[in-house]
């Protein structure tokens, strides 16, 4: 019996994930389950995708990846699941599984004999992706499940890019420590050991290191970051809340010189 | 082994939950444990209910319930288990299990030989609950706990009422995206397409949909939620957070009328 | 296959518990994982220790407790595998293990080998501390991860202790119902009624009680918590909150007389 991975935003304080695992334990005995998270921001796609792609690639072939945001939740939208990576991913056709779709087979299911009388079409994860979900863990092969699709949703592309005196990208998530994982490259950066970083008009310095403690409390630092890309990182607390900025927000690496330093004062 | 889902107020920040889950796995090796919430409101007995009754009916015949919100931890209040609806369930007697004690038999634990020493008496959870949790889950008949009783303590009931001219009943939750959930069966509701709702004695109108994405953004939806109960959503917002109100509050539907909107100001 | 507990400063909202978690299972399949918690704050320690110290011994013989909070990531702090009372601590070496040193063996890991290939050095909780967790779940001798060691890092130490009129120790945990968890042990305290607690200069009266239902609603008591120690609690809300206290903070007893409790006002 496999592995299943469950990422929702159905927070930790309802029943709503203890009922998708009731309803994929009752038909799956034995699957290993394991969270992902489930306190995305309510209907936040970018953020379920950014936390997939960060996740996935750690669990074996063969991970059954369930991810459950779905403002649409009871519309026409339909159950997705593709087979890519050497995984299967389940999730409403959203634009959640962007990042899987060039990479594998997709599938509209269409299984109503699966899904659960429901009294509502609010929760179809515990009515429709659990039961579909168990269904897979079971064995059953993703063709036997719909129908192939290759008009699947997406999420807008939103490409870091370079030109000649700078590199701009986005904040792509903002981590438990105030991090910023940005979406730029961390091989982009020239080998330089200072940085200069633009955030809404504001130009700072930052010091290139490889790891937090060998900043100064205070400092602000460039790294890799466990992702392979550019991370922006304040020793000793958020530098999301010290610069006070979200994810989604735009960030622009250049050079460091005088003026760019001057500019943020 | 069997299936333990565990239900507490104990939070995810302290060892609490972690020293439950060692004793059953040391005593039941193999046991799937299954964490339903730990963010119940501190001694909240009615928000546990609640939970445990939306999420047990998920999970497959034979499981293990294990709720532990007990403010009278080390006073004279009982353990108790209930057989009802084809799973145990097992926590103090002090209302918690109200809805499974008409539908099933009750026991009071009294197995001493089975307690953990302890040096006080704060973490039954710990030294009592868990090692009966194993127990059951290894297969020992409910009989030999302890003694039937047909005494166990009740919440107070609070039923939904209908009349003539209006449906009483109380939002018995709120979750996470600010929807709150009746305990109105939505098969009382008439066949009409827009309701008048007082909540703390303002009127407010709203559509009747049948999922959150018909609303307009900022649109107040009623619509048949999960439990089949009435829910009321606000489309991209917290309604509770809108409304200012809280699990408990009462709430009264009518008919659409130029009169209760012109109450509601 | 064994049981592995984790206990990090994560939090739940980003993709690093489950980057650990599917790791290990990739290398270790059907190990069982259970978190302890992952909301220690940002980079404590001794948060830290306070809770796998409390957590541990509920867990079987054999346990792995794998503890990353780690603020000296990707420095050349060594990762330190200890065993003691029957089971085995994964750590960075950093204080961490303190209350194992001295009651078992130390090994500071030396296997890049089993390294995880990474872009960056900010994640060694994926990188190496899980294919490390895997190698022994899956039965490797700890000697054949690397040196023994006696030069591993201890927290300082900071014991309560008892002079003639009066009892000194730490508040070692706040828990979530604002309970004051003190390290003093319970059986230093006499045979008394009544106790006077300063803190932060200020005295005030506690009734000693067995159990937290024996207090009346605002009153507070002092009372054997779970660990043994001395724990302060406010019927009915958090203690913690009003008396503004984090943990760490002085706790002084003393016998109550109208002097101690007279300074309190």
């Amino acid at each position: 019996m496999g592995i299943l991975t469950l990422l929702t935003d159905f927070g930790t304080r309802d029943y709503y994930v203890a009922a998708v695992k009731g309803v994929i334990l009752a038909a799956a005995p034995g699957a290993t389950l394991v969270d992902i998270s489930h306190e995305v921001a309510p209907g936040n796609l970018a953020e379920t995708s950014f936390l997939l792609q960060a996740a996935a690639p750690c669990f074996p072939t063969g991970t059954l990846h369930l991810a459950i945001v779905d403002p649409g939740v009871g519309s026409t939208r339909r159950l997705l699941v593709v087979e890519a990576a050497g995984c299967r991913f389940l999730a409403p056709d959203n634009g959640l599984l962007t990042p899987w779709l060039d990479r594998g087979r997709s599938w509209a299911i269409d299984r109503p004999d699966l899904y659960r009388e429901s009294p509502g079409a609010t929760f179809h994860g515990r009515d429709r992706f659990a039961p579909v979900a168990a269904t897979i863990l079971n064995g059953q092969p993703l063709d036997s499940l719909g129908s192939p699709v290759t008009d699947a949703l997406r999420l807008p592309a939103n490409r870091p890019r370079q030109d000649r005196s700078s590199t701009t990208g986005s904040v792509v998530h903002i981590d438990r420590f105030g991090n910023l994982v940005t979406d730029i490259p961390w091989t982009w950066l020239g080998r330089t050991g200072a940085v200069a970083i633009q955030v809404k008009a504001e130009w700072s310095g930052a010091r290139q290191v490889t790891h937090y403690a060998e900043l100064e409390e205070g400092e602000v630092g460039i790294l890799c970051g466990s992702l392979g890309t550019v991370e922006l990182s304040l020793r000793g607390r958020s530098l999301a809340a010290f610069w006070g900025v979200e994810a989604g927000v735009a960030v622009r690496l250049g050079p460091k010189s005088e003026d760019s330093v001057a500019c943020s004062s």
